[in-house]
């Protein structure tokens, strides 16, 4: 399948990385791919500079964001909430793309830990859903870190990912999606329609607590029922 | 222990009898005893009238909110979010009082699903702990239903319950009471300070939308970790 990833952050990457290893042809797609491939130091962090990466995967093609707008059947949005309407607006993907939305509305203006720049009455995965009526958007993958996301037998045992979204056949898609990252069909719960993307995206503070509490950020839930 | 609950509804009648079950001293505070106890006719989904159901629970004393405030070590908040601040204002607890927040701070004014009346920014348990500065606010059982809050083995194997506050002793009193309802010790994570009963009130609606996958509200979530 031809997938292209808005976002050339961790999310972004790891995912473009273990789908092109899972045998689709990937695109990372960014608003200056020359301004990105010349980044190739570390950030503050220590996240390689996203030039070195590419480097690293030179059958991953970096685009613009319109280029991976077009590109396949599949767009993932990874980038950060604040640039994820922006973003998904310049790749402009036709009618019918699943947009299989990754990402946290995450607020860090008030320092760590984050608060959601949207929340309650609204989520990320609604407003692009409102503002993208024509492409079938997914929340899904957003309540584990990007390690869980491609690996998710790094955590034992029975444990739980969501999807979202009008579209059953688009939710369908990206199920097979997430089958090719290791999670198995019994792992998937549809949360029902887009709207249940607030719910997921407002697990964010409970997930920053337990990963407090666990003091690593690979863990999930899984949701045990009689 | 002697242990005033506030709140007549589901929640408040649940925790009251099964404590009392467990061997403490419990009493229900609301705001008209006189008139709670004339309240015989079930209400519109079928829960029995608080008269018919204190009528069952001889030992359970009906009393004040002032009344409840002042009798024992612990008071339990199982008000309805809306009307929490005042319920405990005028219980006015005395300081030093643990009070066992449970409640979430449901807004029904859109129809189901509600929505929260705070979240994102500051939550009820927050609130309580500015408001009432002198007592020790524990938010605890605020992320199961009734069910399962007394009896936890009705959702099989291990998962997990959730405390935060301010005050380790606090929390240990908790803990016992989890204890006493059929809570491990294993299963109760502690969540670290107050800001976290943010956490687990605005996991509701994952709550809510996990009720809808499952077809039920006895459910819980198990936090799996490598």
């Amino acid at each position: 399948m031809q997938i292209a990833v808005l976002g050339t952050g961790l999310a972004g990457r790891t995912l473009a990385a273990a789908l092109q290893a899972a045998g689709h042809h990937v695109v990372v797609g960014t608003r200056d791919p020359q301004a990105s491939l010349a980044r190739t130091e570390p950030d503050s962090r220590g996240t390689p500079g996203f030039g070195q990466w590419a480097g690293e995967h030179p059958d991953i093609g970096v685009v613009t964001q319109a280029e991976a707008g077009g590109y396949g059947e599949v767009l993932i949005n990874a980038t950060s909430g604040e640039g994820t309407l922006a973003a998904v607006g310049a790749a402009a993907p036709p009618p019918g793309t699943v947009l299989l939305d990754v990402s946290n509305a995450l607020d860090f203006s008030a320092g760590f830990p984050p608060v959601l720049s949207v929340a309650n009455t609204d989520s990320l995965g609604e407003q692009l859903q409102r503002a993208f009526p024509d492409v079938r958007v997914v929340k899904s993958l957003n309540t584990v870190n990007a390690a869980v996301m491609v690996d998710p037998a790094t955590v034992p045992g029975e444990h739980h990912i969501f999807v979202a979204g009008e579209d059953a056949d688009a939710k369908a898609v990206v199920t097979r999606l997430l089958g090719d990252l290791g999670w198995p069909a019994t792992s998937v719960l549809d949360l029902g329609g887009i709207r249940s993307a607030r719910a997921t995206e407002m697990y964010l503070p409970l997930w920053l607590a337990l990963m407090g509490a666990a003091g690593s950020p690979v863990f999930n839930i899984r949701v045990v029922t009689p």
